[in-house]
């Protein structure tokens, strides 16, 4: 089924109040998520509300709370974020960066205590359109072996960097640290298919497309192999140690689903160093030149990082939101 | 052959010198040289060297220069390199990067018009041995294909960052934008052996472990597939950007050996906002608990990243550095 935008807000927003998630809450975080599924990006959309609510219940995600100062020093400031709703607790800090930004060139926000932000690239667009460039990345619980482990001790750590184009179609990077999320195996083993790179490793240690086998022995692929693995973990460093929060360690030994996170925002108020007609230039010329790429056989197109999501946001605006029914079905008896 | 530190320094000095660079930047030149082939780095150590002297003598890195400054805002610059040896013009804007962290508490130094900075983690080790954690990276000439293209339109582009340690044992990830350079292929095509993973494309247009193939499609694979590739290009409009400098697309266009690359320079004056006793407590329980993974059969120990150039430098400092016979003898002779 195929739903409208604003139908999505609407029930999303119902949802939240009735949970008792102020107002203006209410409003920021069901537009991002709904702009999640309009976007393409379905794990971390529509699909994971129930898991939301139900965190609500259980208690670990707080509505209605916000982050508190913890200490500042000039371009830098961390914050407790109390547990509050990801997406508002990130929405601030990002918001904060930018304002300090403005004033010091380029500024750090750390967050410890929050909820998942549930998709990285909603900070890049927030501090695009406003004309900052951002980078961004938030630890998770221990869903993924070290390269030549076994077991799990590294999260997937989102890793988020974008650059603003004048005209809205923002350059935007958003990568898990793991090269497929189990909802994407999910999906694949759903549809009797193997990934079409590795994926992980099979219960006799090889390397395997499928995802049933990685499925079952969670020895999920770090992007890159070695090298995302050690991305992985540096960038936990950071944001646990400035936050002065939960390392990805620490959250692997709470009780239940995934809470207290923790995060970081950088934003670059770039103009300040370069006049934005030269930067504009450098911009176009290089996006020409990747586009400009030989495609291979299996290639329509080759586009941009970014480009693609708002494509998917134009035909889903006019012709609705692709939607699965027993998910919506989920929702509305929320 | 193994030479001492002691002699490879002594002996790069006398070269650099030789061919005009004055004596502090020789110094510390030949320093960070020897100790990449101290640290196990060969192909970003010694065996560079004689194409440094040539670019020397071709007159597109020209020792002397330092950097200039175009603009500056707060807590961000940014500079010309003038072509100048990139260890001295890194060096220096890395300890910019530092000396406006320490007032501004996060701060930024973009760099243009520079040259080949030899080995990422140089930078790293600078700033964390001054208690600063930090993030750099570099653009190259284009020697890599987007993820779907057949052709090179991006730079292999290496990424760091870093994390100190109060030990000096520092976390310091140093990652080019492609799953494996052309020295490793080249290492490999000669011992007549496949890469572990997929390395590349063959001309047929599948993956494939055979150096050979890579090396002749030049298409080499970046990390984490299409994820490297995204990465890859958005470093570079930082880069580029900040920078007012050459994107890669820039250096695609020029004749020659790569020259007038652009890099980017990020410090952190953590310490400001997160207490050193307790972030100490967060990074020691961080390594401790990713050192504590079960290794797979193939894997004798669990390292930190950082961890194994420390020891390679351990055994070298008292063995003396592995060196290629045939380079020392090509470096005696410049």
């Amino acid at each position: 089924m195929r739903l409208m935008y604003e139908q999505v807000t609407d029930t999303l927003q119902k949802k939240l109040t009735s949970y008792g998630t102020p107002d203006d809450q209410a409003d920021l975080v069901s537009k991002q998520i709904a702009r999640n599924s309009l976007e393409g990006v379905h794990t971390h959309g529509i699909n994971r509300f129930p898991r939301l609510i139900r965190n609500i219940k259980e208690g670990i995600v707080k509505p209605g709370n916000t982050p508190t100062l913890m200490h500042s020093f000039q371009s830098m400031e961390n914050y407790d974020g109390q547990l509050g709703l990801g997406i508002v607790n990130a929405t601030f800090c990002m918001q904060r960066a930018m304002d300090l930004a403005a004033e010091h060139g380029i500024a750090l926000v750390a967050l410890r205590n929050t909820n998942h932000w549930f998709r990285a690239a909603t900070y890049g667009y927030q501090a695009c359109d406003a004309g900052y460039a951002a980078l961004c990345f938030t630890n998770t619980v221990p869903n993924m072996p070290t390269w030549g482990a076994i077991d799990s001790h590294l999260g997937n750590n989102p890793f988020m960097m974008a650059f603003p184009k004048a005209d809205g179609s923002h350059v935007i990077v958003d990568s898990a640290m793991s090269q497929f999320s189990y909802g994407a195996l999910e999906l694949a083993q759903l549809e009797h298919r193997d990934m079409p790179i590795d994926a992980g490793f099979d219960s006799e240690g090889n390397l395997t497309k499928n995802p049933e086998e990685v499925i079952r022995t969670q020895r999920i692929l770090p992007t890159g192999y070695w090298k995302g693995a050690a991305m992985s973990f540096v960038l936990d460093l950071f944001a646990a140690s400035l936050s002065l929060g939960n390392s990805v360690s620490m959250l692997g030994k709470q009780n239940g689903d995934e809470h207290g996170v923790s995060q970081m925002f950088i934003a670059i108020d770039y103009g300040r160093i370069a006049d934005h007609v030269s930067v504009e230039t450098i911009v176009e010329q290089a996006i020409n030149d990747l586009k400009s790429s030989m495609p291979d056989s299996g290639t329509e197109e080759i586009v941009y990082p970014g480009e693609r999501p708002l494509r998917i946001r134009r035909k889903n605006l006019e012709e609705g939101i692709p939607v699965d029914e027993s998910v919506w079905k989920t929702i509305l008896a929320l």
